[in-house]
């Protein structure tokens, strides 16, 4: 239930403290999402072209360390299986592998089909191909 | 202790769901900050112009409705004073001044001084300013 | 045939050099074409609506000066008619409205209808509209 | 005198016209100069912890073909030596390592030393180092 991409930090990352914009971290959960969708059987891209889209409707991140210009960077990726319309994933960003934290998130999705609201076939179809 | 800006959504802001990326609000919210600063006798400039620095330590945002490409957005920024080394923003991002709301969200910071350390000083200071 | 926009900086586009990065100026660029169609009668969200784009076949940019955060901007727009099914602006972007030039540049367009090609009849009246 | 990186596509990185936005390239171009750095015995980062800078003083792309969401690129980075003060890489952005042509573009640089100003000696120096 759990992936692992790793990449460097941008230079454009970067913003004038020196250090990664703490906006950018959920760019990075989103690409370990994307990671995670694919090691468990199917793309993202796939999930939109069939009309279903996971609008993220929360999230939260504690920035806990500093992340700099040209760090290798870890994104674990962790899918929360849970009751109702949710989907959930956590992440944990480490500077390497096993390194020290750079932050903790969550987001929190709906799924959507085709007219734009939550879709309970679609949400059901979905959770049992990711469980 | 509020203030509000106004602004338009960018092409670039928006991705291939058509609507803003939801990375974005962090980066609206923060420019929330920086008004919310000036209007209140002083600048993030000056700020680190002095040696201090208010990273942003946690994030949170729930998404309601989306925001497209060249609405009016209006974010009003709201200073909520704590006790101790936290400062926290409040945020609400709304279509035009009085449309629905797209967006709410928190900001927790806390004031380092030029050791990149917290600082009680620096803090106190700060806080006086801006309460 | 010109246009002006006026803006502040944002924390998030300036990088790790403390100035704004490089990459940064063509989003500006294109919140100065928005401005400017607006200024000539349409917006180009009726343009998408219509069905064409006008996406960016070829950008230019030179960079003079730095940006700082929290700078005032000034970006001028030029559009620049020319034959054929070419679209042209050109931008200056100044510190404020009568400081140094930060940058110049231009970016080259098509009009495509909706099959995603090039398209005669509306490169034809929308050069109508803008001249 | 050239090397490759790859990596995919950001869902943050399209936009509304489900492409790729235009000003990426830029970011994606200067991560093929991080890497062609590297592969020629150097980081950037050691360049600027020596107080060397080379930002961007020039930057032009041709834009081919669109890249979507999760697409596979490849960036080719080529140094092309010149006499002087500049600096000049050239890009070419793919799909995968065979595919057709994306973008592409080319970066003008200068060497500032630690007072901001283009320095001969560092220059010479960096010039001898990736020649």
């Amino acid at each position: 239930m759990k992936s692992t991409i790793n990449f460097r930090v941008r230079y454009q990352e970067t913003d004038k403290m020196g250090i990664v914009h703490h906006s950018v971290y959920l760019i990075w959960f989103e690409m370990g999402r994307t990671e995670w969708l694919r090691q468990h059987g199917f793309t993202y891209r796939e999930c939109e072209e069939k009309g279903w889209l996971l609008p993220v409707v929360e999230s939260g991140v504690k920035y806990l360390n500093s992340a700099r210009y040209d760090d290798l960077i870890s994104i674990e990726t962790i899918y929360i299986p849970e009751k109702g319309a949710d989907f959930r994933f956590e992440y944990i960003a480490r500077l390497e592998n096993e390194g020290p934290i750079l932050a903790t998130g969550f987001t929190r999705h709906v799924c959507l089909a085709n007219n734009n609201r939550i879709d309970k076939e679609a949400t059901k179809q979905l959770k049992a191909i990711m469980n």
